[in-house]
């Protein structure tokens, strides 16, 4: 008899199949025991009515406790009242393992607790909810790419010097020197966008920063797209498409795990083409006139982004900030040289950054003068000065958190379940 | 003027375009001058002819260096003679920026000399095709898996305890605790196997391995899967299909790399279901017939397995080696408990390892025993032994290292090149 998984039910009605999970779920009543089984796939009532198997069946079935790992033989029976469409007549009832008193129960738990379970946690509806849709996240935006003429180039997670400081950066020794963990493969995208025109890297990225907000992650995710001979306005048409492609594919295919989180679906369907375009000094105005007090020059911080976020139904492309607060390979506008051509993308309802690229400084000697001024080591940068020495051209590129955006479209207070094993200043378990 | 790419170019015969990129090669002759254009999707031989130019034009078009970025206007002609079938009769040729002396010439250089110049290195039309090759495998790990019910759950690169003692870990100070980097994602996607029932990770992992060998990276990819309900001959049996797929993918979409890459080809062709399995027992008999003098017992080293995968001209999976060659979390084989229900799968032609895997312990008790036998602190663990007390299932996964399958199925001698940015022993830069 096959086994077969419970996404695939539908195909086996009438059949006599085995299924192989978990008891998510029971009650009982008289004659009838009622078994929720999760198989990872989904979950299906299998009713186990007395009449129908050997008594050490049935008490059997009386007896599995939560989380315990079964085997039940069955035949697939159209139902209406299932979330499904389908359960299953149980004739065979196998235990693989009777489960101890499972720690997680349907009462409310803390989130410390829940955290500390995490390898437990896992299994609950919501999280298998939020955890789809994030790997639909990844999906469209490494299709998206593929599709689009760009190539994956995974950027190095070992890097020999610090680009913007070492505070902020993971240590380690690296066989007699010191080497730090990546925050950014942006310099060595650049390098391969020389090589290859449109390229993106797509890994996890470190910041040790000791911040306990409800967007900081030590360890998150990032997928950063890299173009030769695109400027900053280029840059931004790819912003938008990209941030579009994957909110159309996460209502295309996560549709119920988005109602299982009870989201707004409505304000996701609002997410097209053309997203409104602001520049900094615009941003500005928009809060003061909320009653927050900001001086030009003044950088965002996550108040400013969330006020300025719920201003807009879709992400807002904040662009051309005072290059003063920006890093030393952003270019300055030829139109105005105290703004950097960058641009930030703010997720709408409050959600904030989600984004921050922009065009790169192209010319070698302003870029030498740029590291001078931000007392950086010339000797560290001479691979990437190379770029500007041997065949140059205009170029842009961006950062999409991967957390923060799965944290936008699932509907999520906090980062920390937007990743299967989060990494948090206080937590690195388990 | 529309802003073409190479790869399009068949799209726009007869119709006058624009190109972006860098001059890769040229040669002229009389009124002629043939720059040969690279914009990262491929190369096209553009032809400047005296008298469809005005002077200054063609007098630039002598004057331009090796990769210097320049921007071309010209109608796209069909040419027998070219290998993408189309040359560019050019009308307007503009230098973005004429290059320096580049470093990297037709001549050859030295390993040394590359690998310090890999930013630049990644221009070469044979790190094209590995490269492209590479982002093919990923592409084609990650297909298979998507499309056979399994779902993405990344593993954390943070772990707080080593597996399998520290003296090959990277270490890092997090926040005042110690931090290591992963080796492996198998311990975390056995949890999350219990929750989704197939999954996989796939990201960096890190070996602080004093190994200068053909085959070691510091830093490495891996595609890890894991399935409940799965037994080692499950096990194998996705090994297989995932290579098999792996490389027709790869012969179906990138056979002009590989002629590139003067690969054998038909090599490649063999690579279909069944393939070899042996135990490790028969491969100690095929080694000491080869004139090894091995033990049973043994572990294999790299000049073993080049041996074994000489033999056999599809992948062999080596199955059921001694339990005390491997780690703690392994299964014994109920039919000899001398044997761990492991696989590792070498790639043919002398390549060696590509995959280590197979079922694990399930049962609490014995891996209690298990982590006490192997001296490890019970306390790190004690969240994986959650997983054998709430509903425990039998379940296996493997580990496939991309830059091996990479090496292997290029045709390259080491490891180095199957990456964009390596991270050797004594390499950390660029």
């Amino acid at each position: 008899m096959e086994h077969v998984y419970v996404s695939d039910i539908a195909k086996y009605e009438g059949q006599e199949v085995i299924l192989k999970g978990w008891l998510y779920n029971k009650r009982s009543s008289g004659k009838l025991h009622f078994l929720q089984l999760r198989d990872g796939t989904g979950i299906i009532q299998c009713v186990v009515f007395k009449g129908d198997v050997p008594e050490e069946i049935f008490n059997l079935a009386d007896k599995i406790t939560q989380e315990s790992s079964i085997i039940i033989q069955g035949v697939v029976r159209a139902d209406k009242r299932s979330p499904i469409g389908y359960e299953i007549g149980v004739k065979g009832l196998k235990v693989v393992q009777m489960a101890e008193d499972y720690p997680i129960t349907p009462k409310e738990h803390g989130v410390a607790f829940l955290m500390e379970h995490r390898h437990l946690w896992l299994r609950s509806t919501r999280q298998h909810a939020i955890l789809r849709i994030r790997s639909e996240i990844i999906k469209a935006c490494r299709s998206y790419l593929d599709d689009n003429g760009f190539i994956l180039i995974d950027a190095p997670i070992f890097t020999p010097a610090a680009c913007e400081g070492t505070t902020t950066l993971f240590e380690t020794d690296y066989f007699g020197e010191k080497a730090y963990l990546t925050q950014s493969g942006q310099l060595y995208m650049e390098a391969a966008a020389m090589a290859f025109g449109r390229v993106y890297c797509f890994g996890p990225t470190f910041r040790a920063e000791k911040s306990k907000t409800r967007r900081h992650l030590t360890e998150f995710w990032m997928v950063e797209p890299e173009m030769a001979y695109y400027d900053l306005n280029d840059d931004m048409d790819l912003a938008e498409s990209l941030l579009e492609h994957i909110v159309k594919q996460v209502l295309k295919n996560k549709r119920r795990e988005l109602e299982t989180l009870e989201r707004d679906i409505s304000a996701l369907e609002k997410i097209e083409k053309p997203f409104p375009r602001i520049t900094y000094t615009e941003a500005i105005e928009i809060l003061n006139k909320k009653g927050m007090t900001m001086t030009w020059g003044d950088d965002f911080g996550g108040d400013e982004e969330t006020v300025l976020s719920k201003e807009f139904e879709k992400p807002v492309l904040v662009h051309r900030y005072p290059l003063q607060c920006k890093a030393f390979y952003m270019k300055a506008d030829p139109q105005d040289p105290r703004l950097a051509l960058c641009v930030d993308v703010l997720a709408p309802e409050g959600y904030g950054e989600i984004i921050g690229g922009g065009q790169r400084e192209d010319d070698l000697k302003t870029l030498e003068q740029k590291i001078r001024e931000h007392n950086l080591p010339m000797e560290a940068f001479k691979w990437y000065l190379d770029l500007r020495r041997y065949g140059s051209v205009p170029h842009a590129g961006f950062g999409l958190g991967i957390e923060r955006t799965v944290a936008w479209i699932c509907g999520l207070h906090h980062v920390r379940e937007t990743i299967p094993f989060p990494r948090l200043m206080e937590r690195i378990t388990p």
